[in-house]
Parts: structure tokens; C-alpha cells; sequence
């Protein structure tokens, strides 16, 4: 993507963040959206986090897509996390293409666009460059965290991190660390964008062109993973696309084939490749339990935060094994988690989309902790 | 591949086929193996088919890849489809790229490579054409057929084409239709290869470069697809290569990537790409049902075969509710038919491995197929 990200809301971080690859970093972008109103106290605010291919723009009209933010059905006025009382805020990850420091970003020693010499990152130097934000707003403990998928892991690392900066946390649909067949996953993404000459060893830019193509490929095989089979089998089955008879060629067929093609098209005009491959390896680099020798209780075991971890019955990306994984280690440190699985067909993408336990159970979760705040207050 | 097929047996079709597409093909090669020794009543002869990455080399060493064949843990003298007992037949697919007509061969018309001028084919395609080499064979009637996955539907095929031509059947872990997920693993294959600019709209034969790169994508979406979410976990998990730790890089870290990209490497030595296109382009297509107005039960309403049908309990990409379909198609016209779920948490490719009840399934219903044959013939 080679568009120039503009009228983006960014913060300029003065500070230096060390890397967990060593290196040291100043003077860095990140890239915000915030909505609603911080209350006086600074007692209503949510820190979201966004998913692989999300941004900053969590609800109404993302400006640069002209598409609905990727988490519309749940935060708004009136809506589960409502923002008529709450205070949502969301960052765009270190690494990311929406105006964050990323590889699309100018390196200020070089003067040059960084590509892959941009610095590889991690779930924990994301977290990290989020705080910085936090400070900026002057928001000293947040009312929650949540996010689904990758946005989960950051709200386990970010808990694990910060034991006293949220109330409450809300990890959906992830994993305290990647398994293997994610890994294998992200890295089948990561080999069809760099199997296209265009990639061009990650230097694109200096050309007129850029990876469209394994980057759509890539984005084909994560939307896969992001549906159950019986979800993918009810909206799609065998369906033919036009005609209603086969083609015998090798246009698209049926109507799954043209609907991943439209996928992976869409997707390249909002995402760069090189950020593509740069999110993937956070994500499977992420392994809290190793942070903690082994123990992944003891990744929790300050903190002040109360849980709530939700998971979903036909997500098989994380699945509720892995979920229950960050509940038992969250009791065996004596941490107040709460836990539940969703009856859902729709897989993975369940976390984004309508559906009304999950809606409620946010609801009613951020309710609570509201409340209990005010009785503190009150005391 | 532009790797010459030498030595390998053929037979030429003198015969027209009409192809489902309706093209007609004549004068076309089908490129075979045979294992053991045909008796003299003709009665021992097993038809296996093979797989989507397959060939006609089920066992020894595989002339053209110097590996054992893809079913040598059930082929073999002494072994669960004993070759001192039966003679085994395999063929390569037409579509295929192991001698068989396909798009790397010569299209007698123009003397030049098919490429993807060769007509789209269907696995009903495929069987047709393997009924000339039993007539060559003066193979009357089969002790049995059998096959996994897309050799599996080769065998649903072959049973409802051809009734009366095999005593007992034994598809395996296959489906008799493409679910929309595995259309979509298929087609994001395809769209890999074409994704690469060598693959030159099928035309690479032109030049001389061919779209390794896309076709090694390719093969690591679908490796992954073979294996099981806790197969891939117990074998590889998050064990990293060579140094133990991270290397903040692109490069393999973990054992996982290595192994895909090992998989993704090894197959362009052996496969063409167009072949690929075309193969899974056939699995998408077959639709045993729809062949008979949705009523999958007439296809096999006058089969003579006794069938074992055999699932893996961790295979998702053809799962046991798929498998299931078929028995009670075959209960509903009251074919004799034998189902077993396999406990196994290898994955779909579990039909290839050497597990112990698959190996005992097939070596007891085979014998008991022969068994019967025997005795009918005393009789």
C-alpha cells in the first residue's frame, strides 16, 4: 500500500523504548483514535487493541478504507461498549501501516523509507509504545483492556506488564503463545509475499510496484482460517458463481473462490506487505509462559486486574483449549477470572461480528467494573 | 518440473474419450506400475489410486524422486496389501505429471506443450481412462479398489461407474463431494501458482524459468492442511532451529518454518505446477451427488462391491461426518458396507503413515474379499 496516510492523529513519542531485539528506538510515531468522552476522573477509559489486519479506527467510517471500523457491532453510543459512557481509545500497533512506526515509515538515520530494515518487534514492544499514550492522555489506570485475536494477546502482555493499570481485562479468542499450526500459518503468509519478485526483498518502494499478489494470497489463506468449516459450508457450500454451471477453467467457479479472490484484492489497497510480515512475527514470536521461565502464572502474578476470558466454540485458530490455558494460569495465581466460551458456527471472525452473547457479555463485564469503581469511589 | 519421465511404463489409449467437458481425446498415454503378479484366474488384482501429490509409484523406490513410494507402509510383500498375494495396479492420473496424459505433455494437434491448453478434467474423467488398462490387462473384475483422499473419490467414482468391475471397495478418509472449505484450500493453491509471474499463464514451458515459488506455497497450504493441530504441536511445538534462540529476522526460527519450507522446496523437484492446477481443479469439481440429481444414493444403487469405508478421527480436512455420508448413502441402497473411525491424531495424511488398525483394516478386509471369492468359486 502506498497511499499516504493523512489527517491521522499521532503522538510523537520523545522517549526512548528498548526493543526486545536490542534495539533502541526515539522519536516515533503512534497513531491513535479515541472515542467518546474521558470523563474528569479519567475512570471511563478502554484501551482497545487491534487484531493483525485492524488499525486505530475501531468504530464509524475509517477514513481510509470509507468502510465501517472492525469492531462497529461492538463500540458506539448505545452499543455494548458504549461510547456515551465510555472513554475508547486505540493505537495502531508498532508495525503497522496506519501512520504507527512501521516499515513504511521513514527511517530518520537514512532518511529512507525503513522496509525490512525496519526492526523486528514483539507483542510486548507494541504494549510497550502504548503506555506512552496512556501519559500523554494523563490516564493513569484504565477501566479495561480488551481485543481479540492479536489485540488479546497484547491485553494479556499488557496485564502481565502493567498489573495496576487496568481494572479490568477482557482477552478474546487468543493465546498466551502461538501454537505450531499457527506458526506454520502466519508462515505460509509470510512465504507467499516474499515469493513475489515485487516484494523485492522487502525494498518495493523504491519501484513502482508492490506484492499485491502474494499479499493477497497471504490474505486468502488467513480468511480461511478466520471462518469454521460449517460456517464457510451454510454461506458458501457449493454454490456456483454467474452461470450456475461449471466453467471447466480455471476462472472462479464457485462462489467461495470469487469471494476469497475479492478478499485478498480488497485487502491490498489497505495493507502493506512488509507490515504483513512484520505483525505475523510478533505474533509468533509471542510466548508469555517463556517470559515467565515456564510458568505462565507467574506472568499474572501482580496483577490487580480482574478477568474476563472469552472464547468461541468453532474458532479452531484459538480454539477454547487455549483459551482455558490462560484461565488456569490466571487461577493458579489467585487472579479474579471469570471465563466463558461462545456458542458460535462462525469461527474465529466471531470476535468481530454480531453476535449477541458476546455483545452482552462485554456489556455486562464493563457494567460491573464501572460500578464497582463508583462504590469504591463512593467508600 | 521439466524433468524428462523416462523409463516408465505406458500404455496409449487408442480409443476416443469423451471428457466431461466435452472435448474428445484420443491416442493419449496413461502411465502406470504394477506390483506382484497377476494370477492366472485374474482374480487377485487391486486397483489403488493415488492422491492429489501422487503417482503411479505406490511402493519401492519411486524411479523418478529416489524415495519409497507414497504407500509403501501399506504396500509390499508380507505387508497389509501383500504383493506376494495380490497384484497391484496404479495409474497415474490423467491430469497428472508423471506420464499420464496432462498439460506437460505434447498436444498432438499443435506439437506443442498443452500447458493450459490441456482440457479441464474430472475425477469421473480419471476413472474412465483407467478402465483401458485393465482391458489391456484382460482384468475382468477386481479383487478390490482402493484409495485415500482424492484416490478415495476415485473409488466412490469407480464403484458407481462401473457396478460390477471391483468385488469390494475401500475408499479412504475422502468425501463424496468438496466441502466449500476444501474448495477454498484448493483454490488458494491455485491462486499461489498464478500468482507467480513465471507460471506465464501456463506457458512456462516457454521459457526457462517455471513458478516454483508459487507452487512451493502452494504445497506448504496444503502440507499444513495434512496434519492435525496437535500432531504439528507434538512434533515440532515452538522448538526452535539451530541456535536456540530468536533471531529477530525473517530467516526460519522455528523447527515449523523450516519444515514447511523443506516441503514447499522438495515438491518442485517432482511436481509441474500446471498439473497442480489441474488436479485440484478435479477435486473441486467432483460432486458424486450432483451426478445423480442429489441423491447420492443412486450412484451406488447397483454396485456389486462390498465396501469398507475408513476416517481418521483427527482429519479435518475430510472429517469422519464426511466419511459418514457415504456409509449411509451405501446403508440407504442397501450395498454391503463396513465403516471403522480410526483413532489417530496424525492428521489426514494418517492414510500414508504406518498406523497399526488402518494397516490391520485393510489386511482383514481384503483377505476376507479374497477369501469369499475363493470359496464362491469352490462353490
Amino acid at each position: 500500500m502506498n497511499k499516504e496516510v493523512k489527517n491521522i492523529k499521532k503522538l510523537i513519542v520523545n522517549q526512548s523504548l528498548e526493543l526486545d531485539c536490542g534495539k533502541i528506538i526515539k522519536n516515533f510515531p503512534i497513531a491513535y483514535e479515541t472515542y467518546g468522552t474521558l470523563n474528569k476522573s479519567k475512570s471511563n477509559a478502554i484501551l482497545a487493541f487491534h487484531a493483525l489486519s485492524g488499525d486505530q479506527f475501531v468504530t464509524n467510517i475509517n477514513p481510509i478504507t470509507k468502510q465501517e471500523g472492525w469492531w462497529a457491532t461492538a463500540v458506539g453510543p448505545g452499543k455494548a461498549i458504549d461510547t456515551n459512557k465510555y472513554f475508547v481509545i486505540c493505537i495502531n500497533v508498532l508495525g503497522g501501516c496506519m501512520g504507527s512506526f512501521g516499515p513504511k515509515e521513514i527511517n530518520p538515520d537514512t532518511n529512507e523509507l525503513f522496509g525490512t530494515t525496519f526492526p523486528v518487534i514483539t507483542i510486548r514492544d507494541m504494549v510497550k509504545a502504548q503506555i506512552y499514550l496512556l501519559e500523554y492522555l494523563g490516564i493513569d489506570k484504565l477501566l479495561s483492556i480488551t481485543g481479540g485475536s492479536m489485540g488479546g494477546m497484547q491485553v494479556l502482555q499488557f496485564a502481565s506488564l502493567y498489573p495496576n493499570k487496568a481494572h479490568s481485562a477482557i482477552p478474546i479468542a487468543c493465546s498466551a503463545s502461538h501454537s505450531a499450526q499457527n506458526i506454520a500459518l502466519n508462515e505460509l503468509g509470510r512465504q507467499a509475499i516474499m515469493a513475489d519478485p515485487t516484494w523485492n526483498n522487502g525494498n518495493y518502494f523504491k519501484t513502482n510496484l508492490s506484492p499485491d499478489k502474494g499479499l493477497a494470497v497471504a490474505r486468502m489463506a488467513a480468511h480461511i482460517t478466520y471462518l469454521s468449516k460449517k460456517s464457510l459450508q451454510e454461506k458458501f457450500g457449493r454454490k456456483l458463481q454467474d452461470t450456475g454451471s461449471l466453467k471447466f477453467s480455471f476462472d472462479a467457479d464457485f462462489q467461495i473462490e470469487s469471494y476469497l479472490r475479492h478478499q485478498g484484492t480488497k485487502f491490498v489497497d489497505r495493507f502493506d506487505a512488509n507490515s504483513y510480515l512484520y505483525i505475523t512475527r510478533a505474533m509468533d514470536y509471542f510466548d508469555l509462559e517463556k517470559q515467565f521461565n515456564g510458568n505462565l502464572s507467574s506472568a499474572f502474578k501482580n496483577t490487580k486486574s480482574k478477568f474476563c476470558v472469552i472464547s468461541f466454540s468453532s474458532d479452531w485458530l484459538y480454539p477454547t483449549i487455549e483459551n482455558k490455558e490462560i484461565v488456569m494460569a490466571l487461577n493458579a495465581c489467585g487472579a479474579n477470572v471469570g471465563f466463558v466460551e461462545i456458542n458460535s458456527d462462525k469461527g474465529h471472525d466471531s470476535f468481530l461480528l454480531n453476535v449477541p452473547k458476546l455483545l452482552k457479555t462485554l456489556s455486562e463485564f464493563l457494567n460491573s467494573t464501572y460500578k464497582e469503581i463508583n462504590n469504591e469511589k463512593r467508600i
